[in-house]
């Protein structure tokens, strides 16, 4: 059997989900909340399912859920999306993600990925016929070195990649970063992917630039999002992408061959929801800012050095201090001789630079955090 | 922008069901149930909703799922197959489809599809780089040549797809069609993609024959299966996929970047239903060969001739006697004139043939399968 993916084994989350359920140690690892969904929006699913239509929703996604992110999308970020020729709703993200890159990405045409990178991007550039170009974040403060990136374009290069805030780093893109993408976007004619499904998770009063806000970037991007994230239902795989007509076109046509729809009970009770309670974003940053702070003060007395996390939910953790063994080892290690499961980030990296770095989940209950703390800080 | 699939529009079954809607037509075009899913199911899910795991599920699917699969296979096809290593909840027949083909189809590869063949098969050979070579099958009575299948085989062929109960034919492959394909996969080494989502649905005290029940056919294929059309429940878009550990190990792979997983209370609430009521599957040809044979009757009265459907929850129609337009066309123009929505047979084709056929979906109440035929008897 020839294998597309030889060197693609079973992804980091699910693997380190397994360690940590096998260990029965505290999962700070998967990115997922640990606590109920807003009972509202369970109510509403079950409401869907009991007295609903359970039958295929339509090819682009529920109109009343397609509305409410058109509404939203005006409400936070003041962009209009048209609802019919836009907006798709996708069985999650990374189905979203993995149906603009299969449509998008031509046979030999390049992609560049910001490293560390999520790792669906490059299996599904590759499996879309195309090759990944990578450039590291700078290892400082994990911004983009805009230079870095330009000097990796070449006549090929046909699309960018970006993540805002950033799995794994937190990192988040400034307004100047969107201004140098939207530039070199045009420059280059690349069409960009930005993954924002962490959008609503940016703290200390900081703001998350979307590239729909930048009217030229907007023209050639497809922006993914997710309810799953936002929400706190992961386990529903819904997520969203916004692209201009045209590019939402092919992207559809991909999709419908692909899963051809997402759940229709789940699709209606999240468009319950949010037009019940369209504020509810606006409760995130706070909320899951508190739970930051708490970890961050629980690991201050620790021998890690922790580094900023102005955005999503995730806290890296630099372990350089105590230990030279590689993070991929030491996580599974730590999973099963401290009950303490996280995600090693070199796997994120084509080349690893030198540096030890943990990621933590903070979508978790306080409880869960102070008890991960207590462990962390006697290592 | 440069398409990937530029010949490619929006489904046939996304415009028909779109087309009903707005003339407000009995819809017998997509194939979904316009009856309540069972109670006890959407009960479930319901329950799961409310009180359960909202969060993601294993990449392979729920456990508890994967044992009932396993359980169901054993009973129903007195196969044994490892819930760990061979069976793959996925989101939808659809997505499991897409995900075999683009692990298994690499560059230039040929795929043997027959026609008419269900839309998604060729644009997700060609996304994985592959290359479709249609043979129709016999117009007499939609059985499968073989002889033309092995005359169009050549260096380049890795895969053949098929499809039984056939959609939208109705036709059922024979324990001598299994024996054959059998034997020319293994001549030839093709991959095997076996569509067997209406698998409980054959008629007349007929059997249906699974590749899972030929092991050296199974070996090499990759049977697909689904929820959403054994329990009814379509909208909740999930099924399964059941092939040998290797395949399985290279399926997930794009899996696992695609979609990642499926809706978690979907998957436990469609376990806990099949566990409760495990002879579901059991009473559904019999609920609908009755529905077959109410429209049947309803029609025999009607200028068109029938087609036999012995599986599947399709009708043949024939309406060569009554006029010449192409059925695409006069779908379209009976829908807004008529009032009833059907699905054209030519565009599943890629050298359609001179015929004039319209597929029927029967899973629908008996009164609107009533008051559509009163229409057609009129035509
Ligand atoms: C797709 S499972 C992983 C969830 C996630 O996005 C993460 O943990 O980074
Ligand atoms: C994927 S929507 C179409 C449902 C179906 O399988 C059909 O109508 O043939």
């Amino acid at each position: 059997l020839h294998s597309k993916l030889p060197d693609v084994g079973t992804t980091i989350f699910t693997r380190m989900s397994a360690l940590a359920r096998e260990h029965g140690a505290i999962n700070l690892s998967q990115g997922f909340p640990d606590f109920p969904a807003p009972e509202g929006l369970r109510q509403a699913l079950a409401r869907h399912a009991l007295e609903g239509h359970n039958q295929y929703a339509p090819m682009i996604g529920e109109a009343a859920l397609r509305e409410q992110v058109a509404l939203q999308l005006q409400n936070f970020r003041g962009v209009a999306a048209d609802p019919t020729e836009e907006i798709t709703i996708v069985p999650g993200a990374t189905e979203g993600l993995f149906c603009a890159i299969m449509a998008l990405v031509g046979r030999d045409d390049e992609v560049i990925l910001l490293d560390p990178s999520y790792d669906s991007y490059e299996p599904a550039v590759r499996l879309a016929g195309g090759r990944a170009v990578h450039v590291p974040l700078n290892n400082r403060d994990f911004s983009v070195d805009w230079e870095r990136v330009t000097g990796a374009l070449s006549p090929r290069s046909r699309m960018i990649v970006i993540n805002s805030p950033h799995n794994p780093t937190g990192a988040v893109l400034s307004h100047s970063d969107l201004e140098t993408l939207q530039a070199l976007a045009e420059q280059h004619d690349l069409l960009v992917v930005s993954d924002e499904v962490y959008e609503h998770l940016v703290f200390d009063g900081a703001r998350h630039h979307s590239v729909l806000q930048y009217p030229a970037l907007r023209a050639r991007s497809v922006a993914v999002y997710s309810f799953g994230k936002t929400y706190g239902v992961t386990g529903w795989k819904t997520g969203y992408c916004v692209a201009p007509a045209a590019i939402t076109a092919e992207l559809r046509k991909v999709h419908q061959f692909n899963c051809f729809v997402g759940v229709t009970p789940v699709q209606l009770a999240l468009a319950d929801f949010m037009a019940a309670e369209p504020a509810y974003p606006a409760a995130l940053p706070a909320f899951y800012q508190a739970k930051r702070d708490l970890l961050q003060r629980a690991l201050a007395p620790s021998r890690f050095r922790l580094r900023p996390s102005p955005g999503t939910y995730f806290q890296l953790l630099d372990y350089g201090a105590i230990s030279d063994e590689p993070d991929h080892q030491l996580c599974e290690r730590w999973t099963r001789e401290h009950g303490v499961a996280s995600i090693p980030i070199s796997i994120f990296y084509q080349a690893p630079p030198q540096q030890h770095f943990l990621r933590l989940c903070f979508a978790k209950q306080d409880e869960q955090l102070l008890r991960a703390a207590e462990v962390l800080c006697r290592i």
